[in-house]
């Protein structure tokens, strides 16, 4: 191997077009063309660390005054961050629900809460018959939903197409590492609150509360570009996300804790750090006492979703219906969902999203407007069914106690449908969320399961699985109202795969604080159901679909596979020859391959270290060499290996060496691998032997062996994956 | 170096009582004395993985029917001690509290809930003069509290010294891998159950919670007795018991959720892996169910100590006085407590364990008999300091409102009175909580707080600070009892510095649903009050004081050291030469050396790899060597150097050599080591350069580290510290 770097092999793809030679035919010199993170990238989260690192002790060993302040002074920006993203998201929040409650009786068209002096279309424009007030109605419903919705997807599909969707999954991989700045711009947070609070009102089903978190960490994001310190740390600015994100949830769902649960248990970012912990509990309760202060409806309530209870307590008999409830349709939604997504991508509709948008809204309009319980906003419709019914209040005939049959044949219907407009809708060019409509579908299930128990009970008081209950059923014992919640509860656990965070925002929802152990067991049968189905829940089944680079954190149990088969071998890694490749073949080697970092070894293959293409260039340029034919012909030296170079030959590159690099023997059972990524974010591992380099993993690696069982893994990626991508980004 | 490993250096430790020297001098073979782990070591998590990934792929790869059914039953054995734990110490809980009940109404003498039948000792005793029945009563009072105390020691101190204390800081060791098998055992399961309803009873200040935890562990352990799979294997017998733990804090505060998020906050186990939660949170369901079901005062609630609200919201000048409530005399309460156990250690007390419990029962008795507030258990204290006054009920005078001033006094005294007793109790030789008597000082705190505010308010029902509050002061504002609850939270927060999960256990226990967002403010304010004041919480300080190998949990930042000043350099360490080191040398080494394992190197210092003693034992005893010199004249080999050694010396060992061995530079930033250790469970890193071994650190290493700030580090741990300990057990 004459040469000091390995290029010529066949089997490293070659990046025709990320350069091009000069007259001479060689390598021209724009090997710094990258800046240092692009979106795509993933972070090198030990790097950052090292970066933060030295910035702290810098500060730190300020003289004076100034090494006491100038610390103070970092930590006062962080927090900073942290309480203006909780008080402007807890606003955000609170005049999102006004201006959708506007919008929303802007197309109903009735007197609204807002403005009493409302009068209906029908009365505005003068129309007497009724037959004709009907058809105007409906007419301006379903037009003025069209125009909401077709102008969110506008919006989107014009200014700013990473607004779409809920933004979990991309958040979800920003905060694992994952470089994605143009989806937390100032011009993505300013459409996708507006789309958003467009797109609820007009009907479609779909829910604010993914959207939200977005929102937030826009907000986050927006603060941090006020300070270089955070600008320049991919670290820092992941750490401030995680507390915007606890932040979004907190207000999405009026649940502060959850909001701290859902960081920690979805996210999976506090696990690291309990000041990252700390800043999300901040924000979270911060956001939620700005939603409680702008109040928007006068309620000054936090729980949403109000239950209220027949009975205090809850009888074993139940969990036999409630446990039925789990799992299954919830794992039939995520497939449907990912079917129509794929559908999508590759058939015509790619190509007129907008079109698809008026399309679904048209629909979803036409057809909720004939069935009772689809054609109010979906939080009405749970917030009602959660409700027991009582003599002062009907809700669209659902406490009519001779429409049982009728009501449970309408409870389904809606359920059914709501599955299929939100597999649709979940994925269209528009901001939308999922909890709302699986709430919905499972309220209208559990209270259809409910009103069946309470028919049955009334029927047979005394029969033996009724035992339990009182025998004279005007009392009461069966309570739909908690049957729903239990639907909602059992339909998001089978969706969403979350478990402690998903109890407790329900009962930060619904108060139900007494009925928390059954809502636990339906969560935990439906997210067993669903696990049994299909391994995934509907946001990593969107990050694989999408190819981000994040890692969910999963017990991964190889079957014996050692790092061996995991890693990347000697022949197809990209390396540098410790005082072998030349100052010429170096920067050949940075223009020519874009990944990351590149390992050091010397002429034998014995380990030298790592260093990332960032630092080389860094330290290149303080060289500063000419391109002289005898300064390309410098050899550069990381290590003693330097004294088998002349002096005037050498180049001392030995600063950029990585300091945190972890080795491991090839030996080494594939879990533990996948494990030390997992818990450590790390970006590589380098496998030795008796000191000599055998090979390399990078994170991808493992990406796409925790993807493997999904058969649709990278369909909806950016770029179709080629081979350099997929062996080390 | 002639010699193949290194005892001479004088800075090893030469362990003179681990074995004696043979007639001619030389070092006998009771090289396998030690079991694989005793008491006070700490378990090997990589390597205890690695049997188990083995012992797996050995059941899955069974022909057949086998291969199915073995794994399966394996899963469902571990399910199987989840669920019976769980239901036992659901029904444990429920009898505990009535076992407490009647000794504490036998206590007090009154006509208990248990048996409407009973009657006053007065009555009994057939005295008529007031005086005297009142003396007979205060007499037996304190005759009978001092009964019950004395008999919990003596059933401590003589049958089951591990049965005091709380357990937590020993169980938070234990899941981190700590080995104390004896704190697990069947005795100490009866004596700390029996103990703990005697010393619950007697009136001391002290509470059943940390106790309860203790004894779910316990009973899981006996379970995991019947199953050799789980008997050999130390790692799966920390994720049963980590399920156990969160059933155990279920149980305690009738708190299922908080359960599973103690495990994941303060046990620090779950954040591991996903499925050890999983089956923490249906354990923690199941006890919860079994102790409703059981359902010993027939309530029929979780909710233990339910508030009662004026309004159901708060006003914003509130927050004012409850965050001065928080963390200053947590901190007080914890360093009280250390100094105590300090004293008690080397005093003349440590010597009559008994007489101590006696008398603090003494003193406790006598002084709460005096204090109306103090005289009833500290449940019923706080049952009632959190609810509101109204008509119908007056608790001891509390809601008198012409005594307001007389209460204050009477409350603060209580709480200062408590203080002292709890920081004197906790610690002594009986099963002690810490939870409800911190409860129990901040409800009576909070009290006085509120009711304070609440003569305020009532004398300037117009100031401006009261401008939120309704101008009529018979309407009311303040709400007194949640005061209580607030002042609760807080000095739980900085008393045990825990955050979400304490959060989630109080609400579980109040049912204060609608006030969540105060209780986590509070609790923010009193943690980082605390943290100011004293890094540690009391589980914490304890932790370190008995000098478990426990890794705190805490983001630790170095000021730019390396790993170099972690590690031990090569010269302290015990390395086993490659072709080198001969059998009858190695036999020496594993006499002599009690580690849990030893590097391997060539004889230039290339790094080769690590063996753990048990392993290199097993491999010596399947080469079935003879005493022969010849044998012992052998070559141990474990690579390719085998080939420097003719193959009649050689005595191949290459198959102890552990997998999952890490190596670092030692130029890495010290905190990514100690990360390391805290993420990944490990026992050692090994350190090498350019393929040379030059260093190790062991998780002892670390410890020290991390509780190098505080000064009372080991003072008391069972057996002093010796340098070799230090170095690397």
């Amino acid at each position: 191997m004459p040469s000091g770097y390995r290029h010529t092999r066949e089997d490293v793809v070659y990046e025709e077009d990320q350069y091009e030679l000069t007259e001479d035919g060689r390598i021209p010199i724009p090997y710094r063309k990258t800046a240092k993170y692009q979106d795509g990238n993933t972070i090198d989260w030990l790097h950052e660390e090292g970066l933060e690192r030295e910035r702290n002790h810098a500060l730190q060993s300020q003289a004076g005054v100034r090494g006491i302040l100038l610390p103070a002074l970092d930590s006062a920006r962080m927090w900073f961050i942290v309480v203006v993203t909780g008080i402007g998201i807890g606003i955000a929040g609170a005049w999102l629900d006004v201006l959708v409650k506007w919008l929303s009786d802007l197309r109903e068209g009735h007197s609204g809460e807002l403005c009493k002096a409302w009068k209906t279309w029908g009365d505005y424009l003068g129309i007497d018959s009724i037959l004709g007030r009907s058809l105007i109605q409906a007419f301006i419903y379903v037009v003025l939903a069209i125009t909401f919705a077709g102008g969110a997807a506008l919006l989107v599909v014009n200014y700013a197409p990473h607004a779409f969707h809920t933004g979990i999954p991309e958040i979800k991989a920003i905060l694992g590492g994952y470089v994605f700045d143009a989806f937390l711009s100032p011009w993505t947070l300013f459409i996708k609150a507006l789309g958003l609070a467009l797109s609820v009102a007009s009907g479609l089903s779909l829910g604010k509360e993914g959207p939200l978190v977005h929102v937030a960490c826009c907000m986050a994001y927006v603060l941090i570009k006020l300070f270089k310190e955070f600008r320049h740390n991919e670290a820092q600015k992941r750490r401030v996300l995680a507390a915007a994100a606890a932040a979004g949830v907190s207000v999405a769902f009026g649940s502060p804790l959850g909001g701290v649960l859902f960081g920690l248990e979805e996210l999976d970012t506090f696990a690291n750090e309990s000041d990252v912990m700390w800043r999300g509990f901040v924000a979270s309760a911060i956001a939620a006492v700005s939603l409680q202060w702008v109040n928007p409806f006068g309620t000054s309530k936090l729980v949403l979703f109000q239950v209220t209870f027949v009975s205090d307590s809850w009888r074993a008999f139940e969990l036999i219906p409630w446990v039925t409830l789990g799992g299954i349709l919830g794992t039939l939604l995520i497939r449907l969902n990912v079917e129509i997504a794929l559908y999508r991508r590759n058939s015509v509709l790619n190509d007129w999203p907008v079109l698809e948008v008026v399309c679904a809204t048209s629909v979803t309009a036409a057809v909720s407007y004939l069935i009772v319980f689809a054609r109010v906003q979906t939080s009405e419709l749970v917030a009602n069914l959660f409700q027991e019914c009582d003599a002062s209040k009907d809700y669209h005939g659902l406490c009519n106690p001779t429409a049982t049959v009728e009501n449970i044949f309408l409870l389904c219907l809606t359920a059914i449908l709501k599955v299929v407009l939100t597999a649709w809708t979940f994925g269209m060019m528009i901001p939308a969320g999922i909890f709302l409509p699986t709430i919905g579908i499972g309220a209208c299930l559990g209270r259809a399961m409910g009103l069946i128990m309470q028919s049955l009970y009334r029927a047979y008081p005394t029969a033996w699985i009724f035992l339990s209950c009182p025998p004279d059923p005007s009392v009461g014992c069966i309570s739909p109202g908690f049957y729903a919640v239990i639907g909602a509860s059992a339909m998001l656990g089978g969706v969403t795969r979350m478990t402690i965070s998903l109890v407790v925002i329900l009962f930060e929802l619904t108060g139900a604080l007494s009925h928390v152990l059954p809502i636990m067991i339906c969560v935990m049968t439906s997210k067993w159901v669903g696990d049994a189905l299909g391994k995934d829940g509907i946001y990593s089944a969107w990050i694989a679909m999408r190819r981000y680079p994040w890692l969910p954190p999963v017990d991964y149990r190889d079957k014996g596979e050692t790092g061996a088969s995991l890693m990347k071998p000697l022949e197809e890694i990209i390396v540098i020859e410790d005082a072998v490749t030349t100052v010429g073949e170096l920067k050949e080697i940075l223009a020519r391959y874009h990944y990351h970092g590149f390992p050091i070894a010397d002429s034998h293959g014995g380990f030298v270290g790592y260093a990332t293409r960032q630092e080389l260039i860094g330290a290149l340029d303080r060289l500063q060499l000419d391109e002289t034919e005898a300064e390309r012909q410098k050899k550069c030296t990381f290590s003693k290996n330097r004294l088998r170079v002349p002096a005037e030959e050498r180049a001392d590159l030995s600063e950029a060496l990585e300091d945190s690099v972890i080795q491991l023997r090839k030996e080494v059972p594939q879990e533990l691998v996948v494990n030390m990524f997992q818990k450590l974010n790390l970006r590589q591992i380098l496998f030795t032997h008796a000191g000599k380099l055998t090979g390399l993993v990078t994170k991808r690696d493992v990406v796409n062996l925790l993807t493997s069982h999904f058969p649709h893994a990278a369909a909806l990626a950016q770029q179709p994956p080629t081979k350099s991508q997929h062996s080390y980004s």
